[in-house]
């Protein structure tokens, strides 16, 4: 597969997961994994999964609106840039956001988040 | 260095650079370095760099809201994720926008970038 259609699985993938069953984001990550929610830094799959699963939201619903990859080096890894709104459960607005995935590629053929940034796009 | 202070130096020196002389951008890139601006693709600092000088404005100015850093990984690259808007000479209201840089350390004790992704933030 080429950076681009990693990049799109990955992101339906992803995204379809935080909707759905949001502790199961785990698999993603690694315990050099590292995420920065507006600002807030965590390290490892199981923190980075417990902050996910810790929002102070349940049901959501990712809308994409632009997703923009390239490869971050020779060794096979991808960048993900994605643009979009989050539509939370009995909320009128959505939220606009922006975020980015830094995706290594894993001995088994997969890939795995090593950088996730998330920030909202404050109007 | 840490990546804290790397990505704060580099995010000053490029915005100030692009709004008081933007082909001095050019020393930033190099041939393998990768643009998407807007979801159009360039690589190379030659091109790059034209892409960026042949913007359809002159003036403007950044004002950066938020940076977000984190290491891409052992080889001691930067992923940096900036927010902010821009204000276009004779416009009424700033653009706002999201970027993303991966800044990579060359053999003389600088960064260069290696991947740079804009996208503005349409409402």
């Amino acid at each position: 597969m080429d950076a681009d259609a990693v990049a799109r699985a990955f992101v339906e993938h992803y995204y379809r997961t935080f909707d759905t069953n949001r502790a199961g984001l785990a698999g993603l990550y690694q315990d050099n994994s590292m995420l920065s929610f507006e600002g807030a830094k965590t390290q490892g799959a199981a923190a980075i999964t417990a902050k996910l699963t810790g929002l102070p939201f349940q049901q959501c619903q990712h809308n994409i609106s632009t997703i923009d990859c390239q490869p971050s080096g020779p060794a096979g890894g991808v960048l993900v840039f994605v643009s979009g709104s989050l539509q939370l459960l009995g909320e009128q607005h959505a939220l606009k956001f922006s975020q980015m995935f830094h995706l290594i590629p894993t001995p088994q053929g997969s890939f795995y988040v090593l950088n996730d940034i998330f920030r909202l796009n404050y109007a």
